[in-house]
């Protein structure tokens, strides 16, 4: 069920380890039409497809305070002292992460600063059906809260009653968010970009989704001035293994990697012997047949998912660096030591007692991460994501004459005369 | 030469402010075959096509030691001085930036922290031709190099006798980058985003460029794993002024935007006295007689520029803010007290003595700006732009136990029973 590679040759790193590449051009052209009818008709092409792709008939589209109540209602009081435990820690983690910085005066009287200024409209899109992930309103809501974003909207799609689960809307409110509309899909991304009637445009898109609403968003993000938060696919893990990781456990978490998405990519890296591998895909197959719910998708994701074993840790994490995945898990005995050394990576997870579960919901930090390799490049989530560093400067007479030789010579030889000219024409008196 | 609009009504500042939206399905088209040829033919399509624009056959590649001591001679002292100057003021305010963050204990046992980790390979894009942006230079390659990242490659596009201009190649090699290509415009994009034999691939491409090398450079990065900067636009100017603002100040700076581009967008917003505007429209016709250069860009771009009357600085502020301009002028007497009210802009210029050529070139900040609107959710390059932010976690066995409550809970509620397995099988002895 899961395919191993035993210490195959450098070269062939790459294409063992590659992610599938999904084919999206038949999901540009189904998403396409939507969006501009979205453009187009606001409401009433909302109403149409949300008719057509959830089954029901929407009257108001925005949640109201009657949804709130009956919400709350369905709500047990566990369920609640639970999202207030995993809002404590997310809040206590992000937090820390705004640094307000001094003016400084980079030569006399030439003062510069940066101030943090949050995005002031914003959306997020939270998928609704099987999966409600109220945890994503956490991890988007809390930053997006704490960094000052004064206006919020949230869309989520309705079920065949014309509502949104209960968890989801007690969990906005929860954190501040009362502008919630039942709308899902790529309606619900065209019409943040464009606005509609019911439904305000914002500058940021935010939240995980399928094909359709990732696609979507990028559509939206070439066209207009709305811009996204990460590129998103389906969700990763490498875990990465020496012989002090329990088997048991690793197998739990490929396990729970699995149960996501048939797309899921799940990768184990380990120098680990023989012996261990072979505990490893018992542990595995006999936590599988104790599933009773999502055994299709486990079963389609492990399929695909791989073990590839390395002579070394060193060589593991030269692999780790080179998938840079979404998760990664370092269950060694020197996690630490190994930690220090990844370079590409969205979460990392440390030791036996820290499964990618307890970053997903209560730990702390942000579940919303770079897949698909863009942690070369991207980081996840944080309070960054929610705000825009404007730079300032004021510069006196004096400053502006110490500096004019300098911008003389080099905007002279940039060729922009104009440039020159308005710096010599405050300093001619 | 400038359109004059007084006290038009709220609900037509849109149209009036309005950016004029490029057509770029044609430049798409264009540059299409390009990217994938570079792909595809690796060398041999970059030296093609350089024959082909470029109008030079180019042998080598890459810049040799040979190529940088010709452009050290070239280079006057005078010029050089200047470099260092401008290089240590944006030294100086990029390398406060960064800042470091403990590890955080969440709860009992849970430590989460975040790392800065430089992005491992970056691209910087050049233009050449009659204005060698060497400056630009300075503005990615300081904080790049500042952030540590390892991999730095330039390009630019090599003139009629195979050369880059030697005020970039100086430029580059004083900040430290010696890894340059002579190739420009999509060629160069696509070569840094898949790679040739001779350039090697990236993660992240910075840097402006016309709207061939900016639409390329959104191709390749919805095409690969290649992330981008800003999305970049012809650049902007919105000036704010009250009457105490010098006109003849004022019109130089509206001058110095003009001459970067025809499509340079060019904005007065001002509650001044029609004495005052008939004041500044004679300083502008007068020093636009003055300039013997660009006098046909700086003609085409002042005609579609706009003065727009208001009856107050708090409405020129509410238009501002819609704008969202990539620079900002404040030429008003309480320049501190308007700029604590704006919310979206990219670099934003206090007083009668803060001129945007002074960002351009030396005062410190970036001159790599968000344009078209962007400020609204992005920020002006700066350190943040070359790194990464991963997050770390790792937790004890009485840590979990004390999270795993919470994480059952909720994982139970969003359908994720592997995800609650994982923590469980973790606790049962």
């Amino acid at each position: 069920m899961i395919q191993v590679y035993i210490h195959p040759p450098y070269e062939r790193w790459n294409s063992i380890s590659n992610r599938n590449l999904q084919n999206i051009s038949h999901i540009k052209n189904l998403v396409t039409p939507i969006i501009n009818d979205v453009k187009k008709y606001g409401d009433v092409a909302l109403k149409n497809y949300t008719k057509k792709y959830d089954h029901v008939d929407i009257k108001h589209i925005q949640v109201t305070e009657e949804d709130f109540n009956k919400a709350d209602m369905k709500i047990s009081d566990h369920l609640k002292k639970s999202i207030e435990t995993a809002y404590q820690n997310i809040k206590c983690f992000h937090q820390k992460q705004m640094h307000k910085e001094n003016p400084i005066e980079v030569s006399k009287g030439v003062f510069c600063w940066r101030k943090i200024i949050p995005i002031e409209k914003i959306g997020f899109y939270i998928p609704g059906g099987s999966a409600p992930l109220f945890s994503t309103v956490l991890m988007l809501g809390i930053p997006g809260k704490l960094s000052g974003c004064k206006n919020i909207i949230l869309c989520s799609p309705p079920n065949k009653n014309g509502e949104i689960h209960p968890a989801i809307l007690y969990t906005a409110k929860y954190v501040g968010i009362t502008q919630i509309y039942k709308v899902g899909g790529a309606q619900a991304i065209a019409a943040m970009a464009y606005g509609t009637k019911s439904i305000p445009s914002v500058y940021k898109i935010f939240g995980p989704g399928n094909s359709y609403v990732t696609i979507s968003k990028q559509i939206v993000s070439q066209k207009g001035i709305v811009s996204i938060d990460i590129p998103a696919g389906p969700s990763e893990v490498v875990i990465m293994a020496d012989d002090s990781a329990n088997p048991e456990f690793v197998a739990s978490d490929l396990l729970s990697q699995s149960e996501h998405d048939p797309e899921s990519y799940i990768l184990l890296v380990t120098p680990n012997n023989q012996f261990w591998i072979k505990k490893l895909k018992k542990e595995l197959r006999k936590q599988f047949l104790n599933f009773d719910k999502k055994k299709d998708i486990i079963e389609e994701s492990l399929k695909k998912s791989k073990i590839i074993v390395l002579s070394s840790l060193d060589e593991c994490l030269n692999l780790v660096n080179q998938v840079a995945p979404e998760h990664l898990i370092i269950n060694c005995k020197n996690s630490f030591y190994w930690s220090e050394k990844v370079i590409n990576a969205g979460s990392v997870f440390l030791g036996n007692y820290s499964p990618v579960s307890a970053g997903d919901y209560a730990s702390g930090t942000n579940h919303v991460l770079p897949t698909y390799g863009y942690a070369k490049s991207y980081s996840g989530l944080s309070m960054d994501s929610f705000v825009k560093k404007i730079t300032f400067q004021k510069i006196s007479k004096k400053g502006l004459k110490h500096l004019s030789k300098c911008i003389n010579i080099l905007s002279s030889e940039e060729g922009l005369f104009a440039h020159k000219k308005s710096i010599n024409i405050r300093l001619k008196n």
